[in-house]
């Protein structure tokens, strides 16, 4: 394996034998390792001294199921802390059969000119790029899959990612030719300012993976994807109704955030739930379950067609539909799906973008419920890169500022996702310490609260909670860094022989004789390192809370926000 | 003395005594105290949880010179810190005759309606307004002038504030009926977030203040005057050409940050000069000396008239001109003077605007230069809060991650002010540690760097730099607190008598045995419990450090920003 290192600066290429302290590393481990050790913790996410580190996971390339999300980490524009997201697609898989362990870029080009880079076999090329400049990312993959042939990686920006805000993300073209992104923290943005319009990755005559004994892992692999498959969240509920399956559960559960976190319960919810959307898929010759990545076994993902049958959005998720349906009181679910295709297409992330939406919608901009308002401002603004566009396209905080309004759900200034804090107690203990910023994916509290995976702790309840979100959030540092889907998280939680299977697979791959509790202990070792950086960025607990408008009961069981600073602050003892 | 205390959330007004622990504090001593002890550090600025407290200072309402500056503190819109804004105009001496300590304003009105407060003798009464609303600050004072009488004093906020603008400042009418603002830090956006547009203060049948010992008040008073008067600073230059006698200094110290600090000296930094202005002023007969309040006896206010020699504006000081004018490379001094007047007027700070505008111009939204450019974004755009105006509005920080600009001046989110600190290093130590945010006047090193006030310490070396930071940083608290100029400071520094003098009135007025260092400690500990109201409210020290474009060296000396986090902290030890 090898490390491959492009400095915008000079338009130059280097490639470098991994050290060994990397060689362990992989996705969130590696990417959260790299921007430690070479990212200035003060320095200006958009300036010279950011990097922008893509890795597979440890698993990447094999045939462990669902191991094939790309981590993409640089220091946040949008929180200012260090950032992790994964996405999808088809880039990590080609990287790992390329042997490349991460690619690297740094520097910011002098001029004003836009550049590609093409990876391959031997190294990257870094080309200038005019032709697709202002594009958005399906012309983009489309007319790369033209130019190179389908079996072509694409990681690509947007718009938004060219004028370099906040909440613009990274996409990579997944098996279908759709779009999955690494959405969070406007990691699209970090790309623009090294004005990398598009990635393309040819893995033809890669290198490979080895691994050391193959027979063992194979019968890990086989226990693994077993055990995806028979747990009833992974193996029935998301691949039938995707992740949308929560809609009507965190409705019931009154932990649906409503008109920007006003109520707990959204009275149009069943017709955006993922009940309904099942059957219009189903009546619209969509396609109710694919997977985002060649090896996905869950298949989460779908193809929604629009009235005439035609394509018109997939990966269609629960917190897109939550933040413009029930965050925005909207009840429409085509114009929800036109709105995520928006989106992928522009490269902005719908959580974030959805915390947009409600504060345009408290400032009075558009009605509150008026999706065609939000499709108007997508096209019209932020795609066009108008002012409002701008003060849209920086995220829910920075909106915020500019209407004057008070009432911004958001921690390290990025937008808490579909599940009230207050009414699903433990995945508010992780929006406030995850060092990433609100975010769901960090620790899914929601499954030992909600979905009773991994036991049941009372989601109204304290008692718990940072005990959950903690293990939790060591858990995910540790999945995410062997590269592997969050959602197997569910039968790793539940069944013993899965959470085995990983680390015999991991030990079979790797010659190494790694215990569940190493890997655990190299989750906790990322959380310090990340929590490690954001301190040094100047983050202090005051970052660690919700903002006070949590104080204000929820209802249905109108429930608030009551832990201290200092119950909090026991997640850290990580 | 007593406190009055108005709570808009109820509309509800209270009398209260004042506390032992306040008695001895006044102006920036005692706003910083009153919000340090009953703001949440953690709070939203513009939300119901933080007040806005106005001051006179300990020596408010005697005749001392130049002690009728009304300090105005609160958290910050611009900064998230502790803030606190002082002003000339006829408002502290008015409070002080009414026996007012402080006026905090508390809480937010349900509803949409707009208020004023009127101050006067028996207490405060919440009127509902309407006609004065979206109306600029020269219209209000004219028309509250004529509704209430000359003797009428107002504090009042433009457009910008109505908006909640991070660089709303609070306007107070001064003798002449012009313009004196609280400019820094966004107070005026807390005043709107009230929803309050002016407070009009009555002053007849005051119980003014007590001063123990009038004879003994009356000696030192004289001295302090005399000494004011004889000095070259306060006595000679100022009076002549006002602040803006610095430009040519500047210039030729190579310490006048032009194009948005790319340069130390700006070539056509004499048709803006003092010297310029001065003549300018004579021959279209405006007035170049008069004094920001009843009791200045340093006058480095003028009238500055257009060339048909009708008023353009007052109160034209030197920051304004040079932000404008270097920063923004305008040239020319009458396009920066009616510039200077619509900031006035939609009350906005003019640093933090020209912060603005030269990101204005980094993001190619007006030509370098373009002093027209200028004036219209002024008018269309932030006078009427449209989205271009909103993003501008809320200072250069803000407008810089707008466009994706790097290139942002500002410490704490604040602009910093005329002097770059590369090339005068001991102001660049008070932008970096002051709990203000960037500002000038919380240490003004530039007296001994390039004025040779205080001694001489070379502005291009490091050595001894922290330390003059740090004494005058606590000799400036000091000073604010007692309600007097911050230019009282060159004879307070040169001559001893005079600084005994300020000990002496203090003491004649309230009966004490303070010594000078007994009045430095007032001024240390109002630093401390500052700094600890930002720690708390989630600053590190990571917020303690300039910008790191500041590593490019300035011409003309090249000079570099090159303190290590560990000099710079030494200042914290006061």
């Amino acid at each position: 394996m090898k490390i491959y290192r492009v400095n915008m600066t000079n338009l130059t290429f280097v490639e470098e034998e991994v050290p060994e302290e990397w060689k362990m590393l992989g996705g969130r481990g590696l990417t959260s390792a790299i921007v430690s050790k070479e990212v200035e913790p003060t320095c200006h996410p958009l300036g010279s001294k950011n990097k922008l580190v893509f890795a597979p996971g440890l698993l990447a390339g094999t045939m462990a199921g669902n191991s094939g999300r790309l981590s993409v980490g640089a220091k946040s524009p949008l929180t200012g802390g260090i950032k992790e997201s994964n996405a999808g697609g088809t880039a990590a898989q080609r990287l790992a059969k390329l042997g490349v362990k991460a690619l690297i870029v740094e520097g910011i080009p002098k001029g004003d000119k836009w550049y590609t880079l093409h990876i391959h076999k031997d190294g990257v090329e870094i080309k200038e790029e005019n032709e697709l400049l202002g594009k958005g990312n399906y012309e983009i993959i489309h007319t790369l899959t033209a130019r190179y042939g389908e079996n072509t990686g694409v990681i690509t920006i947007g718009q938004a990612g060219e004028y370099k805000m906040s909440m613009a993300n990274i996409s990579v073209k997944d098996p279908k030719g759709h779009i999955r992104s690494a959405g969070r923290g406007g990691l699209g943005a970090v790309m623009g300012s090294k004005r990398i319009k598009f990635i393309t990755l040819d893995d033809n005559d890669g290198a490979g993976i080895t691994i050391q004994d193959k027979e063992k892992f194979k019968n890990a692999a086989q226990i693994f994807n077993k055990g995806l498959l028979s747990h009833p969240v992974s193996g029935n509920a998301l691949p039938k109704y995707g992740t949308n399956v929560l809609m009507n559960i965190l409705n019931e559960a009154g932990g649906l955030p409503t008109k920007n976190f006003r109520m707990g319960q959204f009275e149009s919810a069943e017709k955006i739930s993922g009940e309904t959307m099942y059957d219009t898929i189903m009546s619209r010759k969509g396609d109710p379950t694919h997977g985002c990545h060649a090896g996905c076994i869950i298949r989460c993902s779908q193809t929604y067609n629009d009235k005439d049958n035609r394509y018109l959005t997939s990966g269609f998720e629960y917190e897109t539909i939550w933040g413009f349906g029930a965050g925005c009181t909207v009840d429409d679910l085509d114009i929800i799906a036109h709105v995520d295709n928006i989106c992928d297409d522009i490269g902005i992330d719908t959580i974030e973008t959805a915390g947009s939406m409600m504060i345009a919608m408290e400032a009075g901009i558009v009605p509150w419920g008026d999706g065609h308002g939000i499709v108007k401002l997508l096209k019209d603004e932020i795609r066009e890169g108008t002012y409002l566009g701008r003060i849209l396209g920086n995220g829910a905080s920075y909106a915020g500022q500019a209407f004057g309004i008070t009432r911004i759900p958001t921690v390290k200034r990025q937008t808490m996702p579909a599940y009230d804090p207050r009414a699903v107690k433990g995945i508010g203990v992780t929006y406030a310490t995850t060092p990433m910023g609100a975010d769901h994916t960090a620790g899914y509290s929601v499954a030992t609260n909600i979905l009773k995976v991994g036991g049941h702790i009372d989601p109204l309840s304290k008692e718990g909670q940072v005990e959950l979100s903690k293990n939790l959030q060591i858990a995910t540092a540790a999945i995410d860094s062997a590269g592997l889907c969050v959602f197997t998280a569910f039968a790793i939680m539940d069944y013993e022989p899965v959470s085995h299977a990983v680390i015999d697979m991991i030990n079979a791959q790797y010659g190494t004789n790694w215990t569940v509790n190493d890997w655990l202990n190299l989750g906790r070792s990322v959380l310090r390192m990340e929590r490690n950086f954001n301190i040094e960025a100047g983050f202090s607990s005051k970052d660690d809370r919700l903002p006070e408008f949590f104080e204000e009961p929820v209802p249905p069981h109108n429930a608030i926000w009551d832990f201290s600073g200092e119950e909090l602050d026991q997640v850290f003892e990580y």
